[in-house]
């Protein structure tokens, strides 16, 4: 019996969806249901349901996108820092493991030596580096608060995408932006995602911190181009082209962008999978996984 | 009618103690009564009781002192950060100004031009700085949520005093440490903070960030200098000496406190007062309120 947390959001639906699929007996809890930041109504519901394992997938992201949690501080914190925090102690307190859904976003660019970040690198976006949203500020400081949890999956997705269109899909946002910033991220197919989760609590993989990306990384360019190539293929065959037909628009710079288009400034970051992988979880490449995602798109 | 939230705290006694000597009506509310954290009871309370003026005197400050707040991250984020956040939002809500018990220890040191810190100075102790305690992180997070609140006074508070023996009173702790730490500070005389506080309001002053603390700043060496000197007195006058019979010994150097006494480091800071003094309101001199103290000390 699993215990989901915030299963009404993009990341909680999909975490449904799979426990549906693989028949797993669970029971997904809305704020109306019980008050998360109450450790005692946590503790009361974990024995209640007698579950075995607990899935935070609740936060705060900010509507419609990240800026919204310049504006919304108190909420992001509470959301971000102290829900992970408060979830903790009840999971300690009954002595469940759990898993906490986090994100790449506590990061900016490549390490020094040009390589993705590691889960041994201290996260260089962030309030403590002073160059971070408040949003990726009170991410890393969710971090911080976990460090010492005992057994506890803490799982970084960054920028999910799969193949339906939707406004928290990345692909759906490339496609309706008016203008696009070029920059370079590691990227989280959605299902591939919970999946590979999921699959670290089954196979009873070390607990701790996992960048769970698609391997590699991929720039806007590159992802525009996969677009239009599908568009093409489509329209070759004779297909329904479902993909807009627009010419996409760049932004000059990241700082033309943060004049015209943001509040606040924007995690792009490649990660590392390489201790995922040395566990024998392993996700398809970045390209690949967006090549998959736009055959298969549902408008 | 005035709703004071932590009204059981060191700081929150104090302005029970106030509101009874002024006869001005009040309701001290508990955790226990109202869960703070639920802006709509928040609201409520506010309501129900027709307050014109509410303080939060509530706030996570660690026990024995702010190392626990190391420990207890969710319980130090959620009193710091996300409480003068809600209490924020209700009181927007309601249109009823009120007034934030902060701290000064969002500073370290002096400023570069060697004066104390005013309430423009951007904190150098935060987790933007990245050189803090979680304690003055999570303060220091707490003012940029009340950055736009838009009837609220922010009283920053530095390490209280009075004459009443007292495990809260710094005094105390200097005559109970087995070693001390020289620093230089600014310090608040706790029933002259509540005071000026509580005329900020009565006087209609403009809503901000206010240093509260008494002018001048003060090393560890003069206020043991000034206990030495009040045990003095009191022996020549063949009177009671309530103060330690002990001779005070010192850390060698901050690294020496740091590896044997401490988990964080403390924020040591000197504050400037002109902004207050500017209003016509003004607390006694740092040396006067603590030889003041002294002479009444009650052990």
């Amino acid at each position: 019996m699993i215990l989901l947390l915030g299963g009404s959001g993009y990341v909680g639906s999909a975490y449904q969806q799979l426990f549906l699929k693989k028949q797993i007996p669970f029971r997904s809890i809305s704020r109306a249901d019980v008050n998360y930041y109450d450790r005692q109504q946590v503790v009361r519901l974990i024995r209640e349901t007698r579950a075995t394992f607990l899935i935070n997938a609740a936060g705060y992201t900010g509507k419609p996108n990240v800026d919204a949690c310049e504006i919304y501080k108190t909420e992001c914190t509470l959301g971000n820092t102290v829900l992970p925090g408060v979830i903790m102690e009840a999971c300690t307190e009954v002595g469940i493991p759990w898993g906490h859904v986090s994100s790449g976003c506590i990061y900016n660019g490549r390490r020094a030596d040009g390589n993705g970040f590691t889960e041994q690198d201290t996260p260089n976006f962030s309030f403590r580096t002073n160059n971070c949203s408040f949003y990726s500020g009170t991410k890393a400081l969710g971090e911080e608060i976990l460090a010492d949890a005992p057994q506890c999956y803490v799982w970084r997705l960054r920028i999910p995408f799969n193949h339906c269109n939707s406004s928290r899909n990345y692909l759906t946002k490339l496609m309706r932006y008016a203008s696009l910033l070029e920059a370079e991220n590691s990227i989280s197919h959605l299902e591939e995602f919970v999946e590979t989760t999921f699959a670290c609590w089954e196979k009873k993989i070390p607990y701790g911190i996992y960048n769970l990306t698609n391997p590699g990384a991929i720039t806007t360019h590159q992802v525009v181009q996969m677009i239009l190539d599908e568009a093409k293929v489509r329209m070759n065959e004779g297909r329904e082209n479902p993909f807009p037909a627009k010419k996409y628009h760049f932004f000059e710079s990241e700082a033309q962008f943060m004049s015209i288009a943001a509040k606040t400034p924007r995690s792009n970051c490649v990660l590392d999978t390489t201790k995922l992988e040395s566990f024998g979880l392993k996700m398809r490449s970045a390209e690949t996984a967006i090549r998959d995602a736009l055959k298969n798109w549902i408008h």
